[in-house]
C-alpha cells in the first residue's frame, strides 16, 4: 500500500509516492493546471504505481480551514478560492485524501524526514519572499488555538523601523523576507531597484558594503528571532529552510553567531539546515495522507 | 483520597488537601522553616485530614531539574540547594511525592481551576518582581526542549534600552516587573528612590505624570508581548496574574487595548486577569499531587 503526495505549486505540481514506511516509491512533476486536470495527471501516476494507492494529500499554498478544507485565498492558484480541493479531488480519484497548508507539509517533511529526523520536537522557520514557521511536535503542527501558531516571521526582531505587509514595524520579514532584502539594498543607494536575495547575496560576494550591510542587519533579526523562539518555545532544534538559506554563510551562519552573542539564560537549541530541497512539500503531503490512512484504520479498528 | 499540596514560601507554607475530583477539603498556612519543620506541619495537617492523604507535591521557588527533583538554586530559600525536597518529604511523609517548580504550580492551577477554567490551552503569565510565563497545554506545562519555555519576561518588546537582569536589553520585565517600574519611576525624576509597583499606581492614582508615563510604557510592554505569544503560540486564552496585575486599569486593561491596536493578522486570544489569588501555588500542587497518584494508580492497573 501507498500514499499519495501532491505539492500544488504556482507553475509546477510534483506528485510523490511514500509506501508504508514512509519511504520514495515514485516522483513526478508535472505542470501545474486546474483541478480537474490534476486530477487527471494524479490519476495516471497513481495508474502506473506498483503498489495500490489508498489516500492522497494535497498542499495548498494559500488560507485554509482546517475545520473543513475549503480555501479562503491563494494568491497564485485563484481558482481555488472558496473551493475544497480535497473533496473534488477524493471524488475523481476515488479515494480518501486531505489539504494540507503547502508550508505546514514542508515543515512536517523537514522535521520527520529532514534536517529535523529523530528529534521529535523541530522548529522549523522557511525564509522565502514571506518568513514561514511551524513547531512540529512528534510529527505534527502545533497550529494553536487559531491556526496563527509558529508566525516568527510577523515578530518585531529589526531595528530597521520599516512598516510590513502585515501593518507592524521591524518583522522579521521586512528584514530577511526576498523581495524585501532588495528593497533593504536600494534603500541603502543599490542601482538597481527589483533585486531578490540572490542579487543581494552575489553584491555581497563581490564585496558590495551595502549589501554586506543589508546580510548583517538580516543576520542579526533572524537570530533575535532564533532567541525569541528559544525562549517561548524552547525546540530541542530549529530548522533553517527556504530560498534565503541557500547562503547560509550570510544568513544562518551569521544568525546563529548573533544570537549565541545575545544569549544569556537561553539554552540555545542546535540550529541546522533544511535538507529536502524543493520535494519536501510533496514529501510532508504524503506523510499526512499515510496519516489520513492509519487514522482511518485506527477508527475502523475501533469501531 | 485526598491528595496535598505544599506551596513552599519565602516567609509562609499553604498546606491545601483536594480530593479524588479536585475539590478543596481544607487549607493551612504555618510559617516557614526547615524541610524537617515543614514535614512535621504537613504531618500534623496530614493527621487531621477527614480522608486517607495519599500523595503530596511541593513547590520550590527556584530552578529545579525535573528529571531528579534535585533544587539547583532558591534564592529565598538557600537550604533546598542541591537538596531534592519531595524526597526526604516523601521518607518523612511515608507516601509517594514529587517536587514542582512554584510558577508552574501557581499556571496549572489558574488554568485548569482559575480564569482558564475549561480551555485546555492557556498561556499564563505572572507579573510580580519577575515575570513567569507557562504554555498551559491539557492542564499541562509545555516545558520545551530544555525547560526553558515560556519565558515571555526575557523577550525584548520595551523600547527603554534598559539593560535586564538576564542581560539583554528591553525585556518586558525591565518594563512591568514590580521592582522595575520603581526603578523606572526614579529615573523619570520620582523623589522617592525605593519604590515598588503599588507606589508607582499609587501615584499615578494622584496624577503623578512620571507615573503615568512609566505604567503607559508598561502597558505598551505587555501588549507586545501578548502580540508575540499570540504570533508564536497562538493560546485560546492568556491569564494575567501577579501583584503588578492587581491594577488592571494601569497594567492589563490598556496592555490588551494596546494589542489590540498594534494587531494587524492576529486573531488575539481571550485575555484574562487570574482569580485564584495566593492559593494558586498551593491549589495547582495540589493537582500534580494528584496527577502523581494517578499516573501510578494507571501504573498499576496496566501491571
Amino acid at each position: 500500500m501507498s500514499a499519495l503526495g501532491i505539492d500544488y505549486g504556482g507553475t509546477h505540481t510534483k506528485l510523490l509516492l511514500v509506501d508504508d514506511g514512509g519511504a520514495v516509491l515514485a516522483r513526478e512533476t508535472v505542470p501545474t493546471g486546474t483541478l480537474a486536470e490534476l486530477g487527471g495527471a494524479a490519476g495516471r501516476f497513481i495508474d502506473a504505481s506498483p503498489t495500490p494507492v489508498r489516500s492522497f494529500a494535497v498542499t495548498v499554498a494559500g488560507t485554509l480551514d482546517p475545520s473543513n478544507g475549503v480555501v479562503g485565498r491563494s494568491a497564485n492558484l485563484p481558482w481555488l478560492n472558496g473551493v475544497a480541493p480535497a473533496e473534488l479531488l477524493s471524488e475523481q480519484l476515488a479515494m480518501p485524501g486531505v489539504a494540507v497548508q503547502d508550508g505546514e507539509a514542508g515543515a512536517i517533511a523537514e522535521a520527520r524526514f529532514g534536517a529535523g529526523r529523530g528529534s521529535g520536537d523541530v522548529f522549523v522557520i522557511v525564509l522565502g519572499t514571506g518568513i514561514a514557521g511551524a513547531h512540529v511536535l512528534k510529527g505534527s503542527v502545533h497550529r494553536g488555538a487559531h491556526g496563527g501558531a509558529g508566525e516568527i516571521g510577523h515578530v518585531p526582531v529589526a531595528d530597521n523601523g520599516v512598516r510590513c505587509s502585515c501593518g507592524q514595524r521591524g518583522c522579521l520579514e521586512t528584514a530577511i523576507g526576498g523581495q524585501q532584502l532588495g528593497l533593504r539594498w536600494s534603500e541603502r543607494g543599490a542601482e538597481r531597484q527589483d533585486s531578490n536575495a540572490r542579487d543581494v547575496v552575489e553584491a555581497a560576494d563581490a564585496g558590495d558594503e551595502a549589501a554586506v550591510a543589508v546580510l548583517d542587519d538580516a543576520a542579526r533579526a533572524l537570530g533575535r528571532a532564533i532567541l525569541n523562539v528559544s525562549a517561548v518555545v524552547d525546540p530541542a532544534l530549529i530548522v533553517v529552510g527556504g530560498g534565503v538559506a541557500r547562503s547560509p554563510e550570510w544568513t544562518v551562519e551569521p544568525a546563529v553567531a548573533h544570537a549565541r552573542t545575545e544569549a544569556t539564560f537561553h539554552v540555545l537549541p542546535e540550529v541546522k539546515l533544511a535538507s529536502l530541497g524543493v520535494w519536501a512539500g510533496a514529501r510532508g503531503a504524503a506523510a499526512v495522507a499515510a496519516d489520513v490512512l492509519a487514522r482511518a484504520g485506527a477508527a475502523v479498528n475501533r469501531g
